[in-house]
Formats: C-alpha cells, structure tokens, sequence
C-alpha cells in the first residue's frame, strides 16, 4: 500500500525519460521482442521506438491469458527500476470468453441488474487471465444505424444509456477495485460524442452546437463518472473542428476541471498522431503538444510522447508538472489496484481454467440474450412455435456460430450454441429440418431449391437471417440498411410456399426491413445474442421464455430518412398524422416522418391492458414532487413482463424541448389475469435542461406526461411545473 | 423625397396601432375583402385581424399584375391617414413570367453576369407588374440532395454562393432603387442555415457548432448584404435550439449588430406563430415579444405582433423604441423605392404587356439554359446528335410542359417550349420519332410496346426522363432519389434494343443515378430549364451550343452516402484508394466514400488539356500574393468553354480545414487547336477562417494548391503562408 504522499514522491524518483515512457501503452507484440535476446520488433522499427522505451512503457493492451501476463509482469518487474508495475489493457466490450449479447442488446433488456452482472462476470474473468483495465463501457448516443458501431452502444436515449454506464461500471469495478481483485478498472468511451460521426461513417466528422453536446451526447460519459470510473478514452472524432485527443476545451475544461474526474485519460488507438491526418497537428511533436495540454494522460500505440515531450520541456513550451501530473494519475491508478504489493492480481492459470467460460457464467449470459431478443412482429399468433408442428429451419443463420458479434474478444464462434441445434435438442430432429437456404451474401438455385423442398415438407417456416459480424462494428459501416439481396430474395421465395413464416434476425443495427417486414408473419430481433445464442433464442421460439425486450434504438422505415429518433423536436411546422396530403408540413412526399418502429417497442406472447392514468396532482414544484400512475392487466394466456414507460414533454422552452424525454420505466411481472401498478415519482430535478446560456434549470409551465408500453403507445395527461 | 429626419417625424405621427399594422403582411385575398363594401374575409376572421389593420398593414405578399396593383394601392392610399403606401412584395425566384432555370441550375453556368442578367430581367417583369420586393435571392449552402428546396440555392460551396448571392442583387436592385424604377428590392433568405435541415426534411431542425455556421453557412447571406441587399428574411428552422425568427443572438447581435444591417428583416410565412409549434413560445404574445426583440421588422401571414405590441408596450415589457425602429426601417425602403413620389413606382399595365415574356427576355432565358445543362456522361461521343440520324425521343417528358420548376411565379407550363416540338423543329419530324415511354411514376405494357416500336425505327434513343416540379421545392423532400421505378423500368426496356442511348434528365435535386448512369451511354442534366427549355436542351443536343455547365452540388452514390459534399475534412483515418480493403479507416464497406460526380464535374464536347502548374513562388505572405498560372489547350474539334477551378488545402490549421476549397474560378473560351491562359491571383486575405475563438485569421504553414476541371481531377502544388 502506498499512500499519495508516496506516490508523489515516486514521481519525483522517475527520470523524464521514464516518465514519459510510463505515458506510453503498446500492445504485446512489443514484448515478445522483450525477451531475454531483447530484439527489436519490426512495428517497433517502424514506429521509432526504442528498447528502453519498451521496457519502461506503463501500460500493455490486448494481451491475456493468465501465464502470458505472469511472465511479461515478471519480466518487466525484474527490470523496472523503481518497481513499478506494468497495467495490463483490452477490450472486454461485452464479455471476455464467456460472450453477452452485444451491447445494444442488452440495451434492449431494460435490465441494468442483469448488465451490472454481465460486466462483473466479464471482469471476473478477466481479471483471472491477468487483465486490469477494460475499454469499456461504450456509451456513445446514436442516431445513425449506418454507423458500425451502433452495436456497441446501448441506443439512442441519454436517460437510459446513463443508467447502462452506471450499471456496466458498477459490474466492473465493484465497491472496492484493490480489494475485489476480481474486478476491472472500467474506461468509458469515446469521449466524447463519436457516436454522432456523420454520414454514419466510422471516425468521420462530428459536429453540433455545444448545448445539443451538454444536452443529449455528454449525460452518459458523466453518469459513468458519477459511478467511479476509472479512466477515460478520448473519441476519433473532431469536436467542434479538434479532434478529441487535442480538444482543450473537452478534455481539461469540461472533463477535468468542470466535471473534477481525476483519473486517467487515455487516447484511442493512435488517435494522438491521427491529429496529423485530421490536420490539427503539422507533425508529431505538435500532436504530443496539444494531446498533453489537453491532459490525456496515456499515448496508445503512437510515440509522439516519447519521442517530443522532453524536447518540448526542454524548451519551455511545456511545463513538467504536466507530465508529473499524468504519470501521478497512472500510478495512482496502479495503486487502486493493488499492483504495488502484488503486480499480478488476480491472475492466476489454474483458476482461470475453472472460471473462464464457466456453467454460471453462461448461463447469465443464456438470460440476457432471452431479455434481449425483441418480438417485433407476431400475426396470428404464430409464435411461439407448436411443439408438434414440423418447422423448417433455413437461412444462413440456421446453423451460424457468428453470432457472437463484435468485439467478441477471447470469445470463439465454435463455442457459440447453434439455432439449429439448439431448436433440435429442444423439438427434435425429426420435427425441425434445416436448410441454408442462401449465404449471408450469395444464393445458388441449389439452395433455393433444397429450401423449397424443405419447407414443402414443414407446418411453418423459421427464416433464420441476418448481418455477419464483419457488417457492423469498427470500421463496419453501411450505406444499405437492408439484409443482403440474396436473403430478401430466399424470403421471396419461401413466402410463395403460402405458409406461416417467422423470421429471426442476427444483427448489428436496426435495419431497414423493406423485404422482411411484408412476407413475414412473424419477426423476432435476435440480434448477435452471444455464446448461448442459439439456445435463449430458441427457448424464445419456443415459448419457455416469453419475450420482453423493448427497441432502445428506432428502426428506421429506410436509410433516407435517418437520422430518426424518438426525441426529436416538433419544427414550426408539423406533420398532421390526419392531414397526410398537406404539402407545406414538414414530412417526406414518399416516406412517414415516423419509424417503423420507435424507440421503447417490443412484443410479448401475452397482452397488456392499461387503466387510466392516474396524476396526483395538476402542479409540481421543487418541494412538491407528482406520483403517476397506471395499472396493467395481463390480459392473455402466459406470464408476462412489462415495461412501462414514462416520458415528458416541456410544451415550452426557452430552446426547442424534444417532443418526448423518457424520464423513468417500471418492469412489471404478471401472471394471466394478473393486475399490478407501475408507480412514478417525477421531481423537478427531472425536469431541467441546457438553455442557451448553457444553465441547467427548469422552466416553469405546462409539460405533458406520456405512459405507455413504448414511445409511441401511450396515454397522455399534463401538468403544470409551478 | 422625404429625408430621414422626415420619416423620423412621419412615425412620430402614426399611432401605435397605426405603427404596428405597419408591421403586418398579408395576401391579396384579405384585400379582395376590402372593397367598398368592407366585409370581412374567411382568413380574416380565422386570424382575428380586423379591417382597420388590415387597411393600415404595411405590405402585400403574392399579388401582381400592374392594373391589380394600381387599384389596390389606390384604395389603401385613399384611406391612409398620413399618405403612407403599400408595399408589394412576391416570390420572384428564377424569373416573373419569363422562367429562367432553377437557381441550382443557373449555379452550375458558373456565369455570375448572366446570372445577374436573370434577376435584371425577373425584376423588370416585376416592377412593370407593380411589384417592389422579391423574395430572393436563396443563398442557403446545402449538402442533402434529400431536401427540396436544394432546387431553390447555388449549390454546397460558400464561395460561389456568395458569388452568385451578389450577383443576384446587383440584378434585382441595379445601382439606385429610386432612379431605376425597373429594378425590385431584393431579400436574402432564408437567414440562416435553412439548408441544413436535419434528413434534409422540410423545415426540420438545424443543430450546428456556431464556428461551422459562420464558416460554411453565413458567407453567402453575407455577401447578400455586402452587395447591399435591402431585405432579409428569417428562416423556418431553429438554429441552436432558437427558431430563427425569434432568434436575437442570430439577429439582433450578428446581423443587425456586428455586420451592421440597417434594412428591413421580415418572417417567414407565419414564421413568427410557428414559434409556438417549435416549443419556443407559450402564445402569439411570447411569439411577438421574442420576434421583435430578436429583430424581426415585418410578420408575414400571423397577427401576433398587431394583436400583442400594444399590450406588451403598455405592460412596460417591450419599449415602443424597438416598434418605431422596426418601423422606420420599412419606411425608409419606400422611400428608397420612391414610393412617397410615386406609389404606383412602375406599374404600367400597357408597358407590362410589351415587356413581360418578351422575346429578348426568353432569348437569355434561353442562353441560360444552354450554360446550366450538365453533360454528365457522353460514352463514345454519342452526342451531339448526327443530324442524319433517326432519332426516338421517348420518356415522360419528351413532350412535358412541366420544365419550368417550383417557384415559377407567373411562369405557364404551356408556354414552356417542349423538347420533342424543339427536337423536330431542327431536325425535322421525319427524323424525330416522339413516344410517351411512361408516366412521371407510372408504366403500361402499352407504353412499353409503343416505345419499343418508335426505337426500332431509330439509329439512336433519346430518352427524357426526370422528376416533376411537385418532386422538388418547398415541401418536396424525398427520402429516395432515384428516379421513379416506372422510369428505371423504361430505360431498361429500352437498353436491351442495344441502341446507343442518351438520357436527358429533368429536374430540381442531384439523383442517384443508379439505373441510369450503367444503362446509358450519355447523360445531360438538363435541371428544370425554364420557359426556353426546350429549346435550349435541342439545341445543346444537337451541338448547336457546347454544353459547358459544371455541377454546384456532389452527385451521391447512393442516399445512404448522404451528406456527401466536396469540401469535406479528413478524418483521423483517410481511406487510401489503393487499400479500400483496410478496415480500420474512414469508409463504408459498401460504397465508396467519393460522391458518383464531384462538385465542379461537367464534360464538354470537346476536350481540353492541361499544361503543368506555374506557381510564381513557395512562399505567399499579407504583403506578397502568389500567381498560379496554366495553360489550357483545346484538344477537341469544336469551339468550347472550359471553367478552370482554383482549390486550396489548409494542411494544418488550429481547427480542422476541409481538403479542398474553392478559391477562384475562370472560363476560357478556346477554339480548337487554341491554348489559352488560367491565371489566378491567391491573397492572404483568402486563407483567413474561423479559429475555435471565432476570430478570423489565417494561420501560417503549408497549403495545397489545385487546379483543374473539377475538384477531384486537379494538378497539385504547395506554397508555405509566411
């Protein structure tokens, strides 16, 4: 245990050369050149990076595996001057080897406990292979379902992408990181607000007025510090014409002295000299210049650092204490994790074989991919699937293991369970028969042909189609929204066989459905569910679980009219619904303004009936909070769960208000014929936003208050905020 | 004559009901209530305006005709108390009666004169028929092809918006209002940012960084008032949160204060109520109060200000001092109008028969629309067309009447020429077979049948197809910009007779040109060309005229691409089109990130080469500009234009700066064989932008510089800014 006095005094030891290479974080191929031969890497060559700066760097990122980290921990250690630890990094974005549904997934859960328990598993199998930090949560706000990245994230509200960056890094980090050593210092990212990347293009442009940043990108980056989070990661992006990793105004304004975080802030991965590229830096050493002055701390994979910042204190353009400061904040964090008294956690090679990918783990992701999958559609009742029915199981996805999504990490798609099997195991073979059907992109008349035939001998057809993984995630960016034109056209043909067709989708991003939406009778949103994928959604299929995810990110009707969002502002000129002809309205000639489907929507097997709203009162003050509420009936056959959901509208602003804010959600279990009450109480701290000025306050007058099943469903009542 | 001092003293004299009717502006129709028998009209009743304001309103919208405009103006000024006269004031966009191409059009000559000319003669129709205030110019910078109104600006770039901007004024306003009695005030519009609707959906919000507002957006409206502009219209749209017309950071502190605008700024059509829509007022009293103290001078088609002034002066809220300016303001542009003189200025409805749609003023509507086509495609040099050939003209709108655009104010369909009339008129009927092919969005196997037949007959197709007027303007925003499928289906149908085809396209956005670009061996974006546009497009057709246009606006390829715009920034992580398989970098895995034609694009019938680059140093400073020269050469057998472009790249700024920016432009005109000289002269003064404080200066480094046809196919040089 060292004390700051002591870590201070630490800094003091360390020679700048140290310092600045304490700043630094390769990734591991650096030090398979470390060993005892001390050979030099080529991307070391390349990069212009010395031994020495190897040797001293603070950080390591992607390298796992309990051992592996022992021997470069011990390695490093028996050289270290001052013996200090190295920090081991990697992206563990939803699950280590035991993988969750994706993030936006989860996000569809409305179930943070469940979040909070998929991110402790995650550390704690992590943290067994040796790891301490995670590049995670990912809280970016989206609105662009052509961006990859999109599954990253859980969606498009501030409000309850706050809450899920809360959850993930109190599943991380726990109460206490030095003594629960089975958990992870969480970094959130990207800040800030790469999400809004334009044109839906990774690491493109992002630019909108400060307010709108504060309002709706900032709040889930702050809510994860208010949770304790341990490191920040700066975006790709510009904001406001800098990139993040040099933006003053961002970083050491906002994120440091505005909001007090006193962590460590990380670059992304060679973000400080992309600043070159992005032409806000004419070389390296004005990159390292303006990167530090910003105040991040760690240099990922660039050695603008290393190679310019003690020239630049040489010449008085930068001061030390700068640099003391940032290598204060990575100790410290190395001392939160107890690395000073024992540098190798929790790692450990014999419990890492009994934990990692255990039962228990699986079986909590197998839970989040149930709550996750979104009903979207069921005419007649289709599902869930008659046990005694012959199914036909066709499409690419039938027997797919990629559907681990993105950033799976240590995660391996021939551990993944199966659709296909998993459906057998459940129906048996010889009442589920499967068939391709088509390739993620292609389609042979072969295929066709044997999908034909194997539909002709099934009561109702399963389409199982979908996204592979490469189409969405970093660097998987779309300008067509649709599902490839091979699998629109096996749904063409399975749809003339006339029978009941349910289709599931594995997925990144909401789709523009055109081709799926009208030939199926059923749609099921599976998204890429994780390891036990195959298996929740089968369960789903079948009706052992009844389905109760809710949409967190609105499906657009087609790519032309994104960005769509349920928040939006109402403009001076809005759509009447019954008035579809007006010309001079704000609205499309050839499109809704409205999704296909909004934000909040999600079916179940049964139905819920809702009385009235009842408000307790017409006024709301700062002293008097109002109590809303409404009782739901279970009204069909089956136990059920519902999401109730509570938004606002501030009818008058001094800037435009959204037109509907989720403010709170209740989760209500019932049994058939059941009644229970969802309770909301609505403060006026809820009630506040940025004005022009930047304040956050509330006005007073009339707001409306909306309840219902998703944000489009709802009952209405007002008040007034006195 | 009246000097200031006696307006000043008129105002004094007018009492507050007096004064604010002042600010009112309706339409004729309420006036059609004012007879002798003074009844009250439906609208009047609808808006609770009663007949004392509207006798005492300060200015008419939408009427014309010169006998119309005498009477009314004679009734008004018989009942005005002080002798004050009406304004008239309409939406004369791109010509009165004789309909010039649309401005998107007109912009892709890049010929400000002729541009200039336009809006000369648009103004002389005008002030004959009694008007004195137009609506235009549009100047709005645009990048969404999506919104309709992209029909109604010059295009994505601020330089030559702005160009045109001045260009427009000069031709409506000429050097003296009250001399040239021919001349219209002029009014900018749609201040500001109008353009970036968000989904490029109609009056939809605009969110933006305020540096990215006063770098891209505000230059052309300020040209507008460099060139001095007598009006300025407020925007439907917020800006940052504020709908324009109530926006006083917007008009009170940039316009009116920092840029020192002294004339008249009005609302939008009841852009001042709309207010309460946006969520931005309570009521028409919050409406009024937040409008006139942004700024707004004149409410057009709302009453709040003559309902609400009085009141919110006699509260003490408002001072009468911000009423009185607003109205001295509009008195002060009649008197500039010379309308105390001579309320009828130049209504003359003898002379109004004699100019109007004369055939001097179609003669340069004409020219126009020879210098607005874009050749886009001409594979094989298919055209222009062989005058021996027989030719099938076949697509909706061989013989449509429907080319004049939106906004064509008094402009008649039916006496548009008419491609197939102008076609045969030169080449004879016996070589010039019409068939419909299909409806704007409809096809019969008919139709099909008849086209087929009429191009078997043909040595070559002409296909005409486009989007009607109603696809475009205000209100038209599409959310897919192909062509209709009933046209796709028509080209394919006639692609496979194996016939060299050239599609003539008619319309108001850039497309997507999928389904034609691969169908079709030449390509003219023919715009909506105006009265003459028949005849313009035969004759760019048949080589009579060397189409010489250059397009203002990027050709995406695809909506899903959207925004996609020349000037554009780098991003941290360029693609390199020699490695579009990397993942890891800023594109779409499905598309290119280059629009299908880039900003400046446009072929000609000849051909031109360029010499090398002439950069009179490597170094430009405030005192020493640079001289960048090269000689063109034409190649081809035909007299042609060519427009030399001018880009520069800022490297590295303190702010992120686009790739490539237009900085000067200039035609030559070059028989063949002919060499001719591009010189250009580069100032200090143009490398100056907005710094992340607003200020703006230039920054000194290393720039780019370069030169060619188009923005993509440039020659490169550098120069050091010391």
């Amino acid at each position: 245990m060292m004390n700051n006095e002591q870590l201070i005094d630490l800094v003091g030891q360390m020679t700048l050369t140290e310092k600045t290479a304490q700043l630094l974080q390769l990734t591991s191929n650096f030090y398979e050149g470390t060993d005892t031969q001390g050979q030099i890497t080529g991307p070391m060559e390349e990069m212009g990076i010395t031994q020495p700066s190897v040797e001293a760097s603070g950080s390591i990122l992607g390298l796992s595996g309990a051992q592996a980290i022992i021997d470069v921990q011990q390695a490093y250690m028996e050289k270290s001057r001052l013996g200090i630890p190295l920090l081991f990094m990697a992206d563990v974005v939803h699950g280590f080897k035991t993988i969750f549904p994706i993030p936006l997934a989860i996000g569809c859960s409305w179930d943070t406990q469940l979040a909070e328990k998929s991110a402790e598993i995650a550390a704690r199998e992590s943290a067994v292979s040796g790891l301490h930090v995670t590049f995670a949560p990912m809280v970016d706000l989206v609105r662009d379902p052509r961006w990859g990245r999109v599954m990253e994230t859980t969606g498009e509200d501030p409000y309850l992408n706050s809450l899920f960056a809360a959850a993930f890094v109190r599943g991380y980090q726990g109460d206490n990181l030095q003594e629960e050593t089975d958990r992870l210092a969480a970094c959130v990212k990207h800040f800030a607000a790469y999400g809004a990347a334009e044109g839906g293009r990774d690491y493109n442009t992002v630019d909108m007025s400060e307010r709108n940043l504060r309002e709706y990108y900032l709040p889930a980056y702050k809510a994860a510090l208010d949770a304790g989070v341990e490191m920040v990661m700066a975006s790709f992006n510009t904001v406001d014409g800098i990139p993040a990793s040099g933006n003053e105004k961002l970083m050491r304004d906002i994120l440091r002295e505005e909001w007090g975080f006193e962590g460590v802030l990380i670059s992304d991965w060679a973000s400080i000299r992309e600043m070159i590229a992005h032409g806000a830096a004419e070389d390296d050493r004005e990159a390292a210049y303006r990167a530090i002055r910003a105040g991040v701390d760690i240099e990922m994979m660039t050695p603008c650092y290393v190679h310019h910042l003690p020239a630049l204190i040489a010449s008085g353009e930068l001061s030390e204490k700068l640099i003391d400061e940032a290598v204060l904040r990575i100790l410290q964090l190395k001392e939160k994790l107890g690395l000073f008294d024992n540098p190798f956690r929790a790692a450990n090679p014999e419990r890492e074989r009994e934990i990692v990918f255990s039962k228990e783990h699986r079986q909590v992701s197998y839970e989040l991919a149930t709550k996750s999958a979104v009903l979207l559609k069921n005419a007649n009742d289709i599902l869930p699937l008659n046990p005694q029915a012959h199914i036909a199981l066709i499409g690419p996805f039938a027997e797919s293991e990629d559907i681990l999504g993105w950033w799976s990490c240590e995660g391996v798609k021939a551990d993944a369970v199966k659709l296909g099997t998993a459906l057998q195991e459940r129906l048996g073979t010889d009442h589920v028969h499967l068939a391709q059907g088509s390739g993620v992109h292609t389609i042979t008349s072969e295929q066709i042909a044997e999908a034909l035939e194997v539909a002709s001998k099934a009561d109702l057809i399963v389409l199982a189609l979908g996204e592979d993984s490469e189409m969405s995630g970093e660097g998987g960016s779309r300008t067509d929204i649709r599902l490839p034109a091979a699998q629109l056209e096996l749904i063409k043909h399975l749809r003339s066989t006339g029978k009941p067709l349910a289709t599931v989708i594995f997925n990144g991003r909401p789709l523009d459905l055109h081709g799926v939406w009208e030939e199926s009778d059923a749609v099921l949103e599976a998204w890429f569910p994780g390891s036990e994928g195959g298996a929740a959604i089968a369960d789903v299929l079948t009706g052992v679980v009844n389905p109760s995810a809710r949409l967190t990110m609105s499906f657009p009707q087609s790519v032309g009219q994104v960005p769509v969002y349920y928040n939006h502002f109402n403009t001076g000129r809005p759509l009447n619904p019954q008035k579809t002809e007006e010309r001079y309205v704000s609205k499309y000639i050839d499109s809704p303004n409205d999704p296909l489907l909004p934000f909040g929507y999600g079916l179940s097997y049964t139905t819920f009936e809702y009385g009235s709203l009842d408000i307790s009162g017409q006024e709301l003050s700062s002293e008097l909070p109002l109590t809303i509420k409404v009782k739901v009936t279970n009204t069909g056959e089956r136990t059920g769960v519902e999401t109730v959901q509570l938004y606002v509208r501030d009818v008058t602003g001094e800037v435009v208000r959204p037109m509907r804010e989720l403010k709170d959600y209740v989760k209500l279990e019932l049994a058939p014929g059941e009644t229970g009450t969802a309770t909301f109480t609505l403060c006026e701290a809820q009630l506040r936003y940025h004005h022009s000025d930047l304040s956050y306050r509330s006005d007073k007058g009339t707001f409306h208050v909306y309840v219902g099943p998703n944000s489009r469903d709802t009952q209405e009542s007002n008040f007034k905020l006195v």
